[in-house]
């Protein structure tokens, strides 16, 4: 994988060209950023759960899944959430103007926006852009990577190179997180591409698979934005198809790693963030039970605090699992490390060198592994500490 | 009623008395209460759903409801919590000491525990100071309520007359919240004494209706701790019984007003807190959903802190009622309103004088009204603002 934006440029899948400009909605920044596939594109989406959807979730989600898109407009600034019925018609603008512009259907263009709740969207500024927004496009991932920021600090893309057995293809992502500029909802904008060749279904079935283990296990701070999606484009431009079992799960493995890259990037950027934290649940009877526990602890205040404090508080973890339903017989059986040092065994305290594990905390990546030793599942989560930057960030913008 | 512990004392039901203090577990303060009834009551209790429950939750929670308890012992500093097996046999080692000062069985004596998780009671210095603590009993409520404090500012008591068919009757209740000495969880706990008389089943059904909509509505920071516990006693001293249903739902309003007192006191005390937070549901189809609502917006970190920074960004209010399950339709129909005046309605934002709001949200009060209208249910909540401090209080101090 070549992570993105260092020396080296995040190159596109074939026959997809991306692009981003300043329409006016923000004073420097760009903030219009626009995906395209030369040829129809097959596509799934995976959308927030919030009741409260903004009108591009909303226009997105009745459209998808489906094998003809040709492009996916984003704006950042404006969320277009809370803003009635003028927020459906703005949005459905921002893609006929799209479509007017690549000379297809209305319905080939997907819609993402990002920013403020219950602003609406500054349409004519936005209208008036896309034609240079449309022909400035190029083939890689940055211009529009940058385009759809809000208050992220960096932009996040990655591509990778997947060898099938009739040849290569490759997957890029591009994501945004949370950050400080407005601040409102640390909306999660998540974008897969590729020129594999592949059925509607399969695409749908990858993109949850991947998301379920990615987007789905980081927390920020435990708020479920309005505006979250994450899109999957397969345009088949490489003349490869998947086109086996074997294909297939090599395909996942790739989209995983490329999913759990950008969300691991995202965590890293939260709001006021100096630490990535990632837990590792290992040997749960239940998947569910891991997943949810996994993300509790990324979730927990208590534990955030204590990591940005860098001090091995291992009572609240335990605390925390107990809150999100481990059974206390788990508990009891469970091994609790913490960079690696044991701090809990056989329902007890261990005795631990308690400064070389603060020592150990200083690091920007905190590790806490749970072993549950009971069952065969295992997964992962990643969220942030949490800072007095948070407070300052979300406490001292106004309105 | 006469809201502790201000000029007056807070007076306890006739035949209760209490005691705190300090057995050298802390340095300087109080940290170990009892209170006595002289004559065995009808008990009741509610404890943490957390799976990790402290030894003296476990051990109170299978004496009762009971009809013969005797005394609540209750230490601060230690929460007995993940100690293993020598933490089941130091708690029982504290209740058999007070059982012994006062000539009862250990199973009339009810325990809680409060402070620091994963270490261990200083069992020794305790039962050293039971007889002592036995001793010094008294009929006001204050020095067991600031025996149980733990990082709390202020003891929170209160005390009030209920006038039923056949005489009067006193309903006393104490509570602990969060707090700074230690942080670790923000335990909470309850303890709700009466003189009117009344059976096993009508105390723990009085106790439960009281406590869903108060200590359950309530949230510092959404951690559920793995200590809390609220407690009722009912020793039947003043000689009036609780005979009709007249009686029952008076009885129940004086007990639900003196637990959502305490409550609102818990939330106002929160770690770093500078403002009460009030949310209140209306017109909401169904009772689930709008506690989960409510419990919903007191514990969201970005409304806590645009509240923190007196900023009414209403937009946060609206999503996270999304995320909380409230169905779009009955978004759309709501009236919000921000103390008291209306930020959106019909499905979309209003104007309202925006620095007029901001200048009422100044006041150390906030409350946000949800007007669904969309039924007959309506319930509260209270919580309090994030500010800096309470990431200080939690990350600066180390184990």
């Amino acid at each position: 994988m070549t992570p993105g934006p260092g020396v080296a440029r995040t190159v596109l899948p074939k026959k997809f060209q991306v692009s981003g400009v300043n329409s006016g909605v923000r004073r420097y920044r760009p903030d219009l950023g626009i995906i395209i596939s030369e040829t129809p594109a097959v596509a799934a989406g995976v959308f927030t759960l919030n009741e409260c959807k903004a009108a591009s979730v909303l226009y997105s989600k009745s459209i998808l899944p489906a094998s003809n898109i040709r492009a996916v407009i984003t704006n950042s600034g404006q969320a277009n959430s809370a803003t009635g019925q003028k927020g459906v018609e703005d949005n459905f603008r921002m893609a006929a103007a799209v479509a007017q512009s690549l000379g297809c259907d209305t319905h080939q263009v997907l819609t993402a926006s990002t920013g403020v709740i219950g602003v609406p969207l500054e349409i004519e500024k936005i209208v008036q852009n896309i034609p240079e927004l449309v022909e400035r496009r190029g083939v890689t991932a940055e211009p529009f990577a940058l385009a759809i920021l809000t208050t992220d600090l960096v932009p996040k893309t990655v591509s990778t190179e997947v060898q099938l057995e009739n040849g290569s293809v490759r997957i890029t992502g591009i994501a945004k997180g949370s950050g400080m500029i407005h601040p409102n909802m640390a909306t999660m904008l998540g974008y897969f591409l590729t020129d594999a060749e592949m059925p509607q279904g399969l695409a749908a079935e990858l993109l949850r698979n991947a998301n379920d283990i990615s987007f789905n296990q980081i927390s920020v701070d435990g708020e479920s934005s309005t505006n979250d999606c994450a899109f999957f484009l397969a345009n088949g431009a490489s003349g490869v198809a998947i086109s086996s079992d074997s294909d297939r799960s090599v395909f996942q493995k790739a989209l995983n790693e490329v999913a759990i890259f950008l969300a691991q990037s995202i965590a890293r950027d939260g709001e006021g963030a100096t630490k990535l934290i990632e837990v590792n649940i290992h040997g749960s009877p239940d998947l569910a039970l891991a997943r949810k526990a996994a993300r509790g602890l990324v979730m927990s205040p208590l534990v955030k605090t204590a990591i940005h404090g860098e001090d091995p508080n291992w009572g609240r973890i335990l605390a925390r699992l107990g809150a999100d339903s481990v059974p206390m017989t788990l508990l009891n059986q469970m091994t609790l490390k913490l960079q690696g040092t044991t701090v809990f065994s056989d329902g007890a305290p261990q005795v631990f060198d308690i400064q070389g594990v603060r020592d150990q905390l200083k690091s920007d990546e905190v590790v806490i592994d749970v072993h549950l030793n009971g069952g065969p599942y295992s997964t992962s989560a990643w969220g942030c500490d949490l800072s007095k930057k948070y407070v300052e960030i979300n406490a001292e913008y106004l309105t």
